[in-house]
């Protein structure tokens, strides 16, 4: 079971910045990473529609022997956490309650904003969490779903992402938070042009870093923590064509991606 | 035969713009809309998952006994409308030659730009079907990816859509072309916009009233066309959750939308 790798995924490239952060804090672990490249978006999708979709992702992962899952997708795990826990005979992690609670420790003021796809923010699951956490903070949650083609399109620090940002986030500017969650996988390649808008008063939160240091702690108490020693092999499995997540992937991953294969995923109904 | 409903199919909502305009020229026939609104966007995915959607969004169609496919949709149309006609044993019709058509009727300098999806550019289905009618034209095709994303925010005519157009079509107005295809079903609503940009000179070609012209003269040549006289019902069906898409579709189909029902589509691989 140690041996056995972490399986991630995720609703196309974002959850690359997850694995970035899991690869880094535990450089001995395989992983596998599913990509649903060829139904991306979720987060403009049903809860039902993502909720079927994060159940066909998981038991992709676990038909290659994961030990355990990380949802590292916001929209999926907003959406699908507590079933895949009750469901599935591995752990599952989403990026939702490491991110709720990176955000409670940084808050000052108990102003706390929250940044998503429309999917995630109508879950209400980072306000849930954050008010399970820190029963006294005040949520701002706002979906900016043009953030996500923007990101895909490269235009991560131009003129339009800037004005695209300025007009989502004049709300929250109002609202006088001190820290914002970065509730989407996308959204850190938009940090400079988030922070430029925010001002330095205001700390942005990034799950993908949280939600490592929960992995680490989780297979450090199961005593499933791989420590074999050498330098361990990244798997990748996409829904569509895999040459453009190569191609593309890298920017998210923050290394050169080798190689993709193409997942056929069995349909649940 | 002639009483069976048409059958038109679209990655969304895209593709009522065409439904609205078959209605409006042919108000006696029947018809079913599929919207693929689980999978949804079509146009940034590959080659070979878009013919695999086309075909399991046509099978639908043919379960419901339609007489006749509309493939409403540019990134459909230009990757999959040789296999679609090839396979099923009713008329397939799509967006892209019916446009080309209008382009080539429109130009005078023979100097036609189209933009579209990146699935719809990298197919070269315009250039292909322009070129076909006029070997002389000269064809400038650019894939423009935020434009879905703005329309379906809603975002159709304010300072940002400007600039995005603004940044997006500099190289069509270099081009010094008299003929604009919008080769993408959303498009039309950001015609006030492009316009803005393009200038008076060139005329705009919305493939949705050449594609129900296209359609009407065929149900006559096979002798299929529904003379019947009384108003026809329209039947939506969509894969993921209705809801979303009444709200948003009336915004596309130009009146309201009364409901719409849930599709589960057979896979094939």
């Amino acid at each position: 079971m140690k041996n056995n790798p972490i399986g991630i995924f995720d609703s196309g490239l974002g959850g690359l910045t997850v694995l970035s952060e899991v690869a880094r804090l535990l450089p001995t672990e395989e992983t596998i990473y599913l990509g649903d490249t060829a139904r991306v978006p979720y987060g403009i999708k049903s809860k039902e529609t993502v909720v079927r979709y994060a159940l066909e992702d998981a038991a992709f992962l676990q038909s290659h022997k994961v030990k355990l899952i990380v949802a590292a997708c916001n929209t999926a795990s907003a959406n699908a956490l507590d079933i895949l826990q009750k469901v599935l005979n591995v752990p599952v992690i989403g990026v939702i309650e490491p991110g709720a609670r990176a955000a409670v420790k940084a808050t000052k003021t108990g102003r706390i904003g929250i940044i998503g796809t429309s999917a995630t923010i109508d879950s209400n699951a980072y306000t849930s969490a954050i008010v399970d956490l820190a029963p006294e903070a005040k949520t701002f949650a706002l979906a900016c779903p043009l953030f996500v083609p923007l990101v895909e399109e490269g235009w991560n620090d131009n003129e339009i992402a800037l004005s695209i940002a300025k007009k989502y986030l004049v709300e929250l500017q109002e609202a006088d938070i001190d820290t914002l969650v970065l509730g989407c996988t996308h959204y850190p390649l938009l940090k400079g042009i988030i922070a430029k808008v925010m001002g330095p008063g205001v700390t942005l939160i990034d799950s993908a870093a949280a939600t490592a240091t929960v992995v680490s702690a989780l297979l450090e108490k199961e005593g499933i923590k791989n420590s074999s020693g050498s330098n361990a092999s990244h798997a990748f499995f996409v829904t569509d064509s895999p040459d453009n997540f190569v191609k593309v992937g890298t920017r998210f991953f923050g290394k050169r991606l080798n190689c993709a294969s193409l997942a056929e995923l069995e349909r649940r109904s």
